[in-house]
């Protein structure tokens, strides 16, 4: 598949990798090229700049986020929450027009300092936000609730563990869960919560999700809803 | 020990039957002790009144709110989460004092409909109210992210499964986990998060844990924090 990543920081990065390994076309997107592939700015975890990164997977194009989704099939979300709306208006409603976007984002709003508050939060979501504003795309919310290494790897934690979906389209929603599958999450780890408005909860379990990073002193770890 | 259990809804029967059946002496405290005879309101499980369920469990002792836990060593506030405060007062700062009190109780908010939003959230949450409105108090928010029947056996659920525990008091919550243990819950089913603060991110579930009881058609389900 053609795949749009939108955003160039940590998960934008796992996401491009994995979906290229996976035999998809992916371009990934960003404000300023040129910038972006100058940055001096290292990542946290694998102390690469994204001119390193990218020499490494040089088969990923990189796309102004203007230009970015045009002739793509499916695009990922990896921006961050508060940046998501502003990004999306720059890809505009005729790129994203028709399209099925997975809405990896959560709107953590650190402006007032530690821990970060939600923003929106508890009647409204990220999710919901950004279905209403692009009425004729097909958002999906999935894969927020974990790290990102667990995203693309469900196989790291040998236990059970579940990754949430949220969406008011079906077909979109199907054609998320394949992806899914092909990232290795089993039918049985997939909980579809229903339409977007469900993204609320999702969203809403990154203030439990920050403090456990902090407790159990990793962030290999996810949600599991135990039935039985 | 002596026990005050706040409130005579259903998570408060279930709760004062447990602790009967394990041998502590329990009050129940009502703002009415003959209103709440009286009613005959049926608890939607159970389809019995509460002069019904008392009569079956009549060792269990009822005071009005202004009585309640003065001669007490712990409080279970199992009160609707938007009455908590209001109750509170009525027991007043006198029987509170020095007193473990542990909070089950979430803010759930029905005056805009279903589905209910959080009041407070985000920013502050029950837990955290309690603890600054009654600071000679040792509020330990827990149990308030499942289904009253887990709650007190947590064997309900063969597979793994967490309960939460918040508060800033170390000896409290020592209290309280004994507690837990009596009820079933073993050492590596409990997971303390940290300070009162934490009690943001257990009420914060209450969304997706009433989408998944919907989703999933039971509420005989429960939070696993899977780390391996």
């Amino acid at each position: 598949m053609k795949i749009t990543v939108l955003g160039t920081g940590m998960v934008g990065r796992v996401m491009a990798a994995k979906l290229i390994s996976l035999g998809h076309q992916v371009e990934m997107a960003t404000r300023n090229i040129e910038h972006t592939l100058g940055s001096e700015q290292k990542n946290g975890m694998t102390k690469q700049t994204f001119g390193e990164w990218h020499k490494a997977n040089s088969t990923v194009s990189l796309v102004t986020f203007n230009e970015a989704g045009k002739n793509s099939d499916v695009l990922f979300n990896c921006t961050s929450g508060m940046a998501s709306l502003q990004v999306f208006a720059l890809v505009g409603k005729d790129n994203l027009r028709g399209k099925v976007i997975l809405d990896l984002a959560n709107p953590l709003d650190f402006s007032n300092g530690m821990p970060p508050s939600l923003n929106p939060v508890n009647t409204d979501s990220l999710g919901e936000q950004l279905q209403r504003t692009y009425p004729d795309s097909f958002i999906v919310k999935t894969l927020n609730t974990m790290n990102m290494n667990v995203m693309v790897n469900p196989g790291l934690l040998t236990g059970e563990h579940h990754v949430f979906v949220s969406g008011n389209d079906e077909s979109a929603k199907q054609k998320v869960k394949l992806l899914l599958a092909e990232f290795g999450w089993k039918p049985n780890q997939i909980l579809d919560l229903g339409d977007i408005t469900t993204a609320r909860g999702t969203e809403m379990l990154l203030p439990i999700w920050l403090r456990l990073w902090g407790t159990l002193g990793t962030a290999t770890f996810n949600f599991h809803i135990q039935q039985s």
